[in-house]
């Protein structure tokens, strides 16, 4: 399937009183390559084998498959994994018809926080809740996969 | 779990007669590699995603993940493939008790024929069959993720 996603920064921590609920997640890369991404993750007591490929130009549609796998399978997976593997706790914002998902990143990521909304076509309008900033869709520095191989510290030296 | 695995080159086609079942194979690779392969697999009408370790130094033993997929999501995740998608066909003869797996490549591999058997242990003695010519385990060149990239019609040149 296809993936439409707006990406933005958070100006406040206010969005975690509006959260109706948040998981940590663990997820490395069996490729980090914007070509063609295998993502492992684990999502609390749950896991996924993820595959995306390129975004299109304007940086909001992305073929993605995923499928579940256990969480045996997803450690076993992330051992394998290129290094800098990705700490961060997801937050759920119920906000209109949409849902943000706000990440709250840890470890080499510490002090980033993103927020993203999945929109059903690129057109389609949504809600801006007041904490969220300057959106960064398309931003290659704010993929996960770039952030597992140049992490938000480094951003300042 | 650990696959422990010999590879053989093939000395004559007679293994065909012996052959149980053969299968048609279409692969390709979404990481190729040697720490982290993850391949796509479409094998007649079955898919598979599988990831594999790095070989052991002795190039016998080898972490592998395997998930069966549908061809549809098969053909959508060959498409994200590395270039060089590798066609085979498969032949499976029953020795002893293993089973012989062999290899007849097409397109950039045309000429190339390996056999690999599959041991329970890296000291399980196994048959060796009339057809099978120089073990060749362990050697990098022989290995699918590799052929992908350099394959057989350019080794001579």
């Amino acid at each position: 399937m296809i993936e439409i996603e707006r990406k933005f920064l958070v100006n406040s921590m206010a969005f975690k009183a509006e959260a109706h609920k948040s998981y940590a997640i663990k997820q490395g890369f069996l490729n980090s390559a914007k070509e063609r991404t295998v993502r492992v993750r684990l999502k609390d007591e749950a896991g996924f084998l993820t595959v995306k490929g390129q975004s299109t130009a304007n940086g909001l549609s992305r073929f993605e498959w995923e499928k579940s796998i256990s969480t045996a399978e997803a450690e076993a997976l992330l051992a394998l994994c290129e290094p800098g593997i990705i700490d961060k706790v997801r937050y759920e914002v119920i906000c209109g018809k949409h849902v943000y998902e706000i990440d709250e990143f840890f470890g080499d990521n510490e002090g980033l926080v993103v927020a993203e909304v999945e929109l059903n076509a690129e057109n389609e309008s949504y809600t801006k809740p007041a904490w969220l900033g300057e959106e960064v869709t398309g931003d290659l520095k704010y993929y996960n996969s770039i952030l597992s191989k140049t992490p938000y510290k480094l951003w300042s030296i």
